[in-house]
């Protein structure tokens, strides 16, 4: 415990999360060099005890790992990019947002001018860092991210993905997809019941039900996509359509938007034109899985 | 017990659905007529024990609680409407699938003909009818649900919402919201994933804690939306705007469907259009509880 609290590390850009992951780490003991632009930043990191680097390069030599949490990649490839900044030997995490093109092509960039480099993606809001609320996600070469875990474990629940650096990003809104969608597919249905004068305190449990409930089939439906079969064991297709259908029509008729349960009907629609009517939902996935000309 | 299961019930219509309940209570020891326009669709049932009403007035009068499960509203007035059929005394739930107002209107159409009237919804497809899988919703008058619930547990989970017979469409229609909502998100995810050769077990897990996770959020969310106060606690709509951009873009590099993406930011967008940027998510309720002009 006393030896991986020792391991230095350095955070390079001091927004509000950049400021949390340093926080994170200094409380959680180890010694923590900080960076930015605007050195103001970087004031009360300093009086919890970080070390606030003069220029780039010394923070990066300060410690055998940085993590970098700026604006987006081109703004890491212009700090990082200096003739007089070295990143030979840094192990370096970068935690911009950003797509997964971006995060391999940021890795060969690091990796060509000798860096060892992992993408990271954090799901998480700046005050739940250090938390193990704060799920932080990393993909890269598995040895550079096993090295440093010790030291990342200080920022919340972190996990490996895999060694394409494209996987954190790919993962991470994905992620947001989902949080979303729960989240619009709740406001629809107290939209929808706010019009018999349910409030939303008396609908939310069913809601939440629903959608842990509908969580546990996935792992099931998974197969079925992993097989390319998609036998209606449960229900059909284009059963589920007439369904729809009828989602729509109340959400009109009550006078509230329509437009989920459209884009809902859409996608069915198009997998029963396209043949799947008598199999199952997840058939889908060749709707999703390809760009939609309208 | 014995009391319990010695109550008759009849069921009228015998699609899948209907053989299905008329099955459930069969098993659990309930004398059960069912009827049915075309009489061979009763045979499996009547070997197993039903009767077989010669009308449908016979069959209502055969027991105190009838369910009727036929194609929609229409169809049931047609079935029930004749001048030779009463239905005085009889407690009828009807579990067809329509909207809102035609439960209310069945309602005081059935009440209006001497009848007591429940709504009711089955989330639940035929075979695990009688299981407890089986959710089946009901609304109208609670001292008629309450009094024949006793019979109605043979079916699956039962629940009473409250005294608004359009209750029951709505928390169904909501539900399934929810559930193509969160299925919709997984194969975004799963389709995003799958172009860096991430197979759909893989990341099923993934989606399932976040699909979980986020259903927790709402009952907390739903006091926000009771109280008419948005304040950011968690994050600001315009910064989810630019997450959301995110997603867009990278569904779009990816090659995968964007529909999704693109209108959950539109959504959003609104919201912040509309001067709710610096506020919390569900202000957005605002948005999803009026019809869309396009």
């Amino acid at each position: 415990m006393d030896i991986k609290t020792d391991t230095p590390v350095t955070v390079i850009g001091l927004g509000r999360m950049g400021q949390a992951l340093a926080g994170a780490f200094l409380k959680a003991g180890h010694p923590t060099t900080v960076w930015n632009r605007t050195a103001s930043k970087a004031a009360q990191l300093v009086s919890a005890g970080a070390q606030l680097a003069p220029t780039v390069d010394d923070a990066l030599k300060a410690s055998p790992l940085t993590v970098i949490c700026v604006t987006d990649y081109p703004a890491m490839r212009q700090l990082l990019g200096g003739n007089d900044i070295s990143l030979n030997g840094t192990t370096l995490i970068n935690v911009t947002s950003g797509d997964s093109a971006q995060a391999r092509e940021a890795a060969r960039w690091a990796e060509g001018r000798g860096a060892r480099y992992l993408d990271g993606a954090i799901m998480a809001v700046p005050p739940a860092i250090g938390t193990a609320e704060a799920v932080i996600l990393h993909s890269g070469p598995q040895p550079d991210f096993e090295a440093h875990r010790p030291t990342l474990d200080a920022l919340g629940t972190v996990s490996y993905l895999g060694a394409d650096h494209g996987l954190a990003s790919l993962y991470d809104v994905a992620g947001l997809a989902m949080m979303w969608s729960v989240l619009n597919a709740w406001l629809q249905g107290t939209a929808l019941l706010k019009t018999a004068g349910v409030d939303a305190a008396t609908y939310a449990p069913f809601a939440r039900q629903i959608a842990a409930g509908v969580a546990e089939w996935l792992p099931g439906y998974a197969e079925q996509i992993d097989r390319g079969s998609f036998p209606a064991e449960v229900s059909a297709l284009e059963t589920d359509v007439q369904a729809m259908a009828h989602l729509i029509e109340e959400s009109e008729a009550v006078g509230v938007n329509a437009e989920l349960p459209k884009l809902i009907k859409a996608m069915a629609d198009r997998g029963v034109a396209a043949g799947h009517g008598g199999e199952q939902y997840p058939v889908l996935i060749e709707e999703f899985a390809k760009p939609h000309v309208s």
